[in-house]
């Protein structure tokens, strides 16, 4: 069986992004960022912004759709972490 | 000043790439995973194997490089996590 590219392709943003949910309603329910990397969510939150301003400079609406709810998912989860950092020291 | 679209493009994949590397440091530093989610690690880990197989799929080599590497790491992280779910309840 061959599997046209396009289909892998989906599969993969579809997966990518949509993995984000799980991690960000555990956080929001635990409100435990310890096993966290700050530096990750930090990095991560600015390159997916990059890649939202990426999309609407192509004007490629797969990658704005994509990145759009990846950087609201990776955002709240950057902001638990650093609320925690600041006021919880973890 | 005008970034030309690409500049944008290749920042934004530095960063998500590169994002996983201090959280695999951590994880594997600390061996705690308790705040990372097993949905969010099993379906990212295969959703980047899937944007590999794309990559491969279309020759594309940006995409191949960058998914190689973010591969490794969140398989690395997944890995930690599935250890301390079978092993230490957490």
């Amino acid at each position: 069986m061959i599997i046209a590219p396009e289909i892998i392709g989906y599969i993969a943003a579809t997966l990518t992004t949509a993995s984000f949910l799980p991690q960000a309603i555990l956080t929001i329910k635990k409100r435990d960022t310890e096993s966290l990397s700050l530096g990750m969510y930090s990095m991560f939150t600015v390159g997916v912004l990059c890649w939202l301003i990426y999309g609407l400079y192509i004007a490629d609406e797969a990658i704005i759709f994509a990145n759009a709810i990846t950087f609201v998912l990776a955002a709240s989860i950057l902001s638990f972490k650093i609320y925690n950092v600041i006021f919880k020291k973890g």
